[in-house]
């Protein structure tokens, strides 16, 4: 049994984490706080939680969390992060952030996307990228995971097996994501309005995300070599939920065979790659020929869920995560059981 | 041809003002005005009135809208109203305001609800409360319209007919309403972001609502006694509409002879009431026996259908109007036309 | 472990109890079946149920379920459950029944309500109402529970602590409640298309619905008198969840003494009554005054979350739960753990 | 003023022609019919349209539809228009077809798409693909339209101008599209009941649309060379709009001189190109640099909005239309409108 400690707990991944640490049967929520004009009981916050937990919100106190916990989730604003982890980390406390904060090993990146300086280099470099499917081996160790942003989840995951064995044309990737509202966090802002969004759709930050340079510097880092995708994020009318639509050319090792329409089978052997690359993952499913994925199936799971199209000369991939489980609190908790080696599904279904 | 102008544009009542305004063969926007950080195209603000309308919006000047405008329309939070409303009525503006700043003849009421002192009661004393069906003669000559409530709109016209000739308990009235989002205007809090409202659905201000006393006042009015309703406003998940479903006690008159189950035919003596009372209204619909109107049939529309059921001792009302509509900016429209001797159903299809 | 059967596990009910089942650790499905054109993979119907459950979905066969199974929840539509009750109950099995087949205990009523004749009187009999807050004791030992509607389950509550008291006019009971769609099952008509619901609301079998004589029995059974609700269902353009709001009349014990408005406290004494009514419920919250219930908090839990308030002569109660849950299959198994002497809320968190 | 039937009214491009035409000054709704069990009146069909309409739907009957009618829109399922179409035209009439039938040249691209024989070649030769934008002159003296599928004209209006000057590589266009519910028609089926649609999104027909071949037709007859797009549709859980994003790689005439980040002014050029091209166009709005549709500001027009952004060597492009009226019934009218010789945007505000 560790206890664990939630920094952010009003916003959204904060209330998922909640939600899914009182399922953990070794992990007890031992302090809860947030930006708070004054403490408050967390089921006055959120009142489904009455009954279920008893502990007072209150502003983060980093000496009272040290003492209380074993390990930290910031589920905080980028920015805030890198103020507080520093703290937790010396304190000896392992730290799961869910912030941009530590993900981007190129602080001129992160200057340019966030338009703040970086403030804990030291840290950034020990940092590990949450992406279980990727880096399990160096997470099982880790004293800082930097647990990854909702799209490039999503988006890695759509393509990681094509990437690591250099199926595509690297130059060739488009990735025309869609997401939920809860995507954004609990802002407070009219574009968010219930009567701006519903029955609306539109694309937002075409190209200029930031989540983009992230997907970038991890599908770099699988290939090898520099890739640049294109990236068009959209705003859907749900609260939980992405699909992404990827696009890309086959690249020579493809190509060579099937310039023409594919033949039967073809699309089988794409899926069978998949199949072979997430063979042993518990969260990844790989979708039959012709089958493809739906955000229904996704929410209120931490599956990832991908279907493949062998198009011709073209490949479209679409996959789906619940945003705020594999694309945040529910593979930050992934994470904390490989680091405690607790099984990797628990309280995860 | 007339001008005119509207104060308050950048909400949703004076976005439909607009709308409206722009099909009207006799009336010209004028003047665009708004609480505005800087002078901005309208057609900026709302990107779908590109092509269809040049003025820029900018902050309310009274001289430049009385020199420009023969009737204004003010769509603006209540105190707000009567701070510019006397001016332009000094100025021999005609004026409709859509706030709640002109409806309450009792300003003790007023301040209690609204928590404001009434600064204008020169100008209350004069206003006509702008819901046609009872008060189309004294629109007609009228300078300053209150614009009637959206609740209050669909509570008195499903009512009006047993209030005015007794049929009822008086004592018993129950008004169970429920609404679309932008009833609550343009509200930047997060009671009305998108992932707090969609799949949600709640009651608030549970009998203290500030259309209370509204609907109390005008039912008094026509029932030459006092009227307490119970009114319970409720959260819909969608952006425009109001459906309320109101039940009575049936009164002496009616009850004498129906104290056991409705004979055939009964509900049909009720809805032939409703036929009669509002039977040259070009915007009110009486549905047939066992039919209760839907949000989807008003939506658009300026029009309030009602439908009613003879149960018992009981009477069971459901009617619906769309908020922005007859509930606000149509009506609004429908009473410049009364005033100005224009079909009432000019740009109001 | 118990091994238990889920009949007609492709409607909305059914795929619920698989969602909790699966999570049941005292609790194995072991056959699955439905009318179906061929058998197929639950996993294939249900794509987010892949990797969890590998069983095949038939049609029922009786033999097979009895042979199995140790329970059997039957989530069939009504007549079709007292098709196969009798034999399972004959088998020495248990059954929890979803349909409205052995809930109302005056077969003239059912046939009125379900245009049906009744074919098991002598099951009917026997049957308990599976409403663990009113008939705990029974459920223990009962080997046919007639699982309550979720209309009923939400109202009931609402008002038992009121009804069975006598602190209110029992023949000024109003009941207004909205649903989320899946309360009307997976039906496919026009009437339930996504374009025909969403941005809509409506009443629907205005003060006829079938549910009204099953709210009936159970509070006349309560007061020890004959009780005639006045119950208005609605529909609400949402996936789960009811809300009830409810009006009624004080009665004599109440109202000697409070004829006028409310004395500070007085809200306070009905919430008192409520919370010690339900004081060792696990599923009942009373919210403290001046708060009600919203859809959102119970969505997603067994919940009954409730609120009251004291409006002079009046009592309005808002009463909240998921429909799926509390109002089908998380009532179903909250009754098998009952049965089975399994803490109360195992899989219900 | 003439007089025009309608075939097929109640579907929701029926529907949606009525309420246009309604608001015509110069045309008469004289038929109205469709596939029906009794003749109704069409406001029992529609309760909204209550009080503006007075016509009885009936079956079509071909002789007493061209006894009425100058003009009748078919508002009818692919190969049931090719059935009633000969005989209108045989008998004098103008045709607007809103069905796949006379839409594509090639009958047997039409048979493996739609699934059946082409019935009417001879029609299908003279027949004119109405999309104003591309063949007004055309339209002018056409007898039989095709009017355009909803995908098709939000496709070819964002890529028709760089198509036709040959600004980029052919082979390279992305069509990721997502439209709204009504699309589809009103379609009584399993994966279009409401809680199906409700908080889901997906994509379907993964490059298998029968929209697809339209596509390509008609900007390989643009490019004077063959074009196979890549066409992914998707569905929204809203009523009403298509939005589009589509990707291109530039072409040599463009890209020889922009290897490279695009520099200041390169989105200018291509937004040049788009305003220019669309210069006289009433229907057509391009956005501002930096600026993108969104469905909001489409919908209940006739209106196609696009942003352009010049990406290196990439072009996306975001189009939004609605569906029901620019993308089906509106542009069914903007035909009829040019065809007479009435203001083209008459009733289309």
């Amino acid at each position: 049994m560790i206890n664990v400690g939630i920094v952010g707990a009003t916003g959204y991944a904060g209330e998922e984490l909640i939600e899914i640490l009182l399922k953990h049967p070794n992990a007890r929520i031992t302090n809860i706080s947030a930006k708070i004009d004054a403490p408050k009981a967390i089921s006055d916050i959120f009142p489904k939680f009455k009954g279920k937990i008893n502990l007072i919100c209150k502003e983060p106190d980093v000496k009272e969390i040290a003492a209380n916990c074993d390990l930290v989730f910031l589920a905080l604003p980028h920015t805030v992060s890198m103020e507080i982890a520093p703290k937790l980390l010396k304190a000896g406390k392992q730290v799961i952030d869910l912030s941009a904060d530590y993900r981007l090993k190129n602080t001129k990146i992160y200057e340019k996307f966030y338009h703040a300086k970086h403030k804990d280099k030291l840290h950034l470099a020990e940092s590990v990228y949450g992406l279980p499917e990727l880096y399990r081996a160096k997470i099982k160790t880790a004293k800082l995971i930097a647990n990854p942003g909702c799209y490039p989840t999503v988006s890695i995951l759509a393509l990681a097996p094509l990437v690591a064995i250099d199926k595509i044309d690297l130059g060739s990737i488009i990735i025309d994501a869609k997401s939920g509202v809860t995507g954004a966090g609990r802002k407070i802002a009219e574009s968010f309005l219930f009567s701006e969004i519903n029955e609306d759709f539109k694309a937002y930050k075409v190209n200029v995300h930031q989540h983009s340079p992230e997907i970038n510097q991890e599908l770099s880092k699988l290939a090898g070599r520099k890739i640049n995708v294109t990236f068009v994020p959209h705003l859907l009318p749900i609260n939980r939920g992405i699909l992404a639509t990827v696009y890309a050319k086959k690249g020579h090792k493809v190509t060579r065979s099937v310039r023409k329409p594919p033949r039967r089978g073809q699309g089988h052997k794409l899926i069978e790659l998949y199949k072979k690359f997430y063979k042993t993952e518990p969260f990844v499913r790989i979708k039959e020929e012709g089958n493809f994925p739906r955000i229904k199936d996704v929410v209120m799971t931490n599956f990832c869920d991908i279907g493949i199209k062998d198009d011709g000369d073209k490949i479209i991939i679409v996959a789906a995560i619940d945003n705020l489980l594999k694309g945040a609190s529910g593979q930050a908790v992934q994470n904390m059981n490989i680091m405690h080696g607790f099984p990797e599904n628990t309280a995860l279904r």
